[in-house]
């Protein structure tokens, strides 16, 4: 998160050159984020836009509808970022200036090619099974048709950063004095009771593979 | 969220044009957001950063050093967009290409300007109760010198996108029939139990501003 009280500062790197700790972050937060943010280009306006996305070794891979044109814009290969920030908590100093979050932030620096018709089932199968693992192997099966309309992009990590702040404050002794409770507030995610829709058969129950990411 | 099962699109609209259900649900979705996706164009690419952000009547702020490239970038006034994300939930269709999220997005086109002086103050206050209300007045006050290394950055809320997926999926009748379970796993974000800084005097009890905001 950039603010005044941090100094580390955004070094994109070269996949190879990252630390091993900061490569296991950076897959971990691909990993477990939900949602990144990617920009797309379009008449000199840099759009920031929500995508569902998956890592799948050294790629990230996001899909879109083949009619969206900030889609087919990225299709063509213009430099982006896509960025995924996980938040784990509100770090509460006794100032605003030492105030901060903690969170992890990846952000991949790049231009996404076009997953071809051979791999975009499988390519499909990583999105949907990142939000939800065992989910693919029980649906429908896609339909011509439906790859048809869908674009699946994918972006290597060969540029990337990776931003983490953890723990409590580094205030000046003068400010410990000051008569406020401090500390790290935690942020988390998690997901409800599973909601059936309107329309499913009573008889069917909730899988485990639902069950399991629940609480 | 963009999937090729949704049909909305980005339409970016002037403020006074959106329906009243959406400025509302465009105050909020800034309201309720704890970060904010930020675009800068540097060097041709478009990196997207996250910050720390609040709504102050019909503007967005944001604040970062003022020793960051990136944030003294966008204020000599380039084109930016400010992207605001909340996840509601997963809709588990029979189908991937039914399935999609539920989620609610702001997307705020413009050209920041720098906040001056005079105002920074009661912008960061601003940014301070936006993620715990009550904060500010709690804190040890702001120094001149604090002032100089912190650049606030405000939006106007002028040309704005607001995309909201809500409910369950709407699938073929054909596919209703497929021997799985289909509904909405709902996501939530939530604080945790507050930790104290470990430096802090034990006499000093949670106060209410942060106990309320925790489970």
């Amino acid at each position: 998160m950039s603010s005044p009280g941090s100094t580390d500062r955004t070094r994109i790197r070269r996949l190879p050159e990252l630390a091993i700790t900061q490569q296991q972050a950076l897959y971990e937060v691909l990993d477990d984020g939900l949602v990144a943010h990617v920009s797309v280009l379009d008449d000199g306006l840099p759009y920031v836009i929500p995508v569902a996305f998956a890592r799948s070794g050294e790629r990230v891979l996001f899909h879109g509808s083949s009619g969206s044109r900030l889609f087919t814009t990225l299709a063509e290969g213009q430099p982006t970022c896509l960025t995924v920030t996980l938040l784990d908590g509100l770090v509460l100093a006794r100032s605003a200036f030492e105030s901060s979050m903690n969170y992890r932030s990846v952000m991949v620096l790049g231009s996404c090619v076009v997953v071809p018709d051979s791999d975009k089932t499988e390519a499909l199968r990583a999105i949907t099974d990142h939000l939800l693992p065992g989910r693919w192997d029980s649906l429908r099966p896609v339909t011509r048709k439906e790859l048809a309309a869908t674009i699946v992009l994918s972006l290597a990590l060969e540029e990337c950063s990776v931003k983490i702040r953890t723990g409590g404050s580094d205030e000046p002794v003068a400010d410990q004095q000051w008569p406020v409770w401090a500390g790290v507030l935690p942020i988390q995610e998690s997901f409800g009771k599973p909601i059936p829709m309107a329309d499913l058969d009573p008889a069917i129950d909730v899988p485990e593979h639902v069950q399991k990411m629940s609480r």
